[in-house]
């Protein structure tokens, strides 16, 4: 059966079937009704955001999994939320289908984002269908967290230092590995996986949130070079990195991926690890893994506002934001 | 100018200088964040929903001038805050841009959506830009009501009567209109503004919302025969409608439209009027304008779940749901 034989109201039935209903008691109204309507819990602020997965631009239909697209899309979202030190609570989706989308993709599609929603503690409470020529995702993510605890891009300061969780590239090595097709080693699977399976870093964030550690953060979806401009920008400072500490993939030869494990890490983008920026002082007292992920420091925020890049010999270049530009990037990288 | 020569910096900065930043208390951090953090207003619940505007789908660019687009896209979303009877706040927009969008046409949607969130009182928390071969618009709307005060679908009860607001089926009208395209005569005019720049009747929602008048309660989206069904769907009943009681529009002869009055108002969708339904003790203290704006008993709730259009001869027949269903109209309507 393919969704050009269905009318909304069956769409919206499997949509029902399996992502929801689950009750939860602040989604006061949730799916089929006009709206949702959600109660605060006393003493927490809403974080809201939004975000597009769209076919061909973020992901594509030959390379990508649909449970991965499922998955990937709520991450992704979610990433967001984990920026800002937010619980995750609720999301929405607009989705637009083509007419030919088989029900079966669908509902793998569904079954993966369902998966997502109960790892990240979320709830469906709303939506949208209709259709298109092109698969289009668009998520709200609606999360909460203490008032005055969010994290925010613009509060580094000069002489803070710079963290990163996680190891920076991988996800983009595995989207190199993806798109050469074939068999695929043993050795791939986890760049494979950071690709198609990326992770939130909501512990993290929950973590900087509460403890107030973190002068800014944001997460890493476009590329170090491009995120930590962003956050540079918004803090009006600039930043000085080292080469020598930012966490880059060890690639095994095996896999013969020929790329430059700094060039990924400073650009490669889909990692949705934390960026974040601590004082000297609470430096001191941040253990090494929080949560159960490693963070690195790798340099410094400066006065001056340009990013520079110091090698172990001292020579320093400038650092220009190579990210993902959904404006600038020519073809689709199938950046999911 | 075309936004292809644009990054998405210089987009979001267009969006910041016509559509914000606002200052409003309740939203802590808007846009230029990873996400918007909002705050309640103690004692009242979030009513939140998500709402796609496609180009080629619910929109034609050869057709509908840039600030209509804009403008109606918040519009119809909004139309879910009324149907709610919440009171508007916030709204985030995600938009996906072909790169070959003039820089003009891309003003001016920003100028009518504006306007739009000015006439509404929203404010603009967030969203996100990339681009597409087709412009899409997607929109999630926040607003507030009073706890418990929401005006939900799922409430009528056989015996209940059944309101609209206003005259249905003058969109459809003026969309014939628009379409036939050349010089449009000045009796055009109502019906092309109808088509091109709905009101969401937030005033008439938070009247029913504050005084706890209606039993169930919808916006007319999809078309009277739809949207009546979705709501005796959701309050598991029926109804009876009577032909001669519907608002349909008055046709001029000069525009020589040759449209059923009747058939518009049940199928032509795109109205925004309010669809609600009245305990027989509550509509005898119920006025006939709510908020300026005209209401008319159509018919009743049954306990039989099908809807019965009966005429003044006493003929009924069985009303199927014939408006918008994204899934099985064939082409594009343009349904703006």
């Amino acid at each position: 059966m393919k969704i050009e034989k269905t009318s909304e109201a069956q769409l919206i039935e499997r949509i029902h079937r399996i992502l929801g209903p689950a009750a939860e008691p602040g989604l006061r109204i949730g799916m089929g009704d006009d709206a949702a309507v959600i109660r605060a819990r006393p003493g927490s602020d809403w974080v809201v955001s939004t975000d597009a997965f769209l076919e061909d631009i973020h992901f594509l239909l030959r390379l990508h999994p649909p449970a991965m697209v499922g998955y990937k899309a709520l991450a992704r979202a979610t990433s967001d939320l984990a920026a800002m030190g937010a619980r995750p609570r609720y999301f929405l989706m607009n989705l637009a289908l083509p007419r030919a989308c088989p029900a079966k993709w669908f509902d793998s599609f569904l079954r993966g984002m369902a998966q997502a929603a109960r790892n990240f503690g979320m709830v469906l409470a709303g939506g949208d269908t209709t259709y298109s020529k092109r698969l289009a995702i668009n998520l709200t993510v609606i999360g909460e967290v203490s008032p005055n605890r969010a994290l925010l891009r613009s509060g580094a300061r000069p002489g803070n230092l710079i963290y990163v969780s996680g190891v920076l590239g991988q996800a983009a090595a595995g989207l190199t590995l993806l798109r050469r097709g074939g068999q695929q080693p043993p050795q791939a699977r986890s760049f494979l996986r950071r690709h198609l399976r990326p992770e939130p870093r909501l512990a993290l964030g929950a973590w900087l949130a509460q403890h107030g550690r973190a002068t800014a953060a944001i997460d890493i979806s476009d590329g170090l070079s491009t995120d930590l401009t962003h956050l540079c920008v918004a803090s009006k400072v600039g930043a000085r990195i080292w080469s020598d500490k930012i966490p880059v993939p060890k690639l095994p030869p095996g896999l013969k991926l020929r790329q430059d494990p700094l060039e990924l890490a400073l650009n490669g983008g889909d990692d949705y690890e934390l960026l974040f920026t601590v004082s000297r002082d609470s430096a001191r007292r941040l253990p090494r893994t929080l949560g159960g992920l490693r963070v690195s420091v790798i340099g410094e925020v400066t006065r001056e506002k340009q990013i520079l890049l110091m090698d172990p010999a001292g020579t320093t270049r400038q650092v220009q934001p190579g990210g993902w530009d959904p404006f600038r990037t020519r073809e689709a990288r199938g950046k999911t």
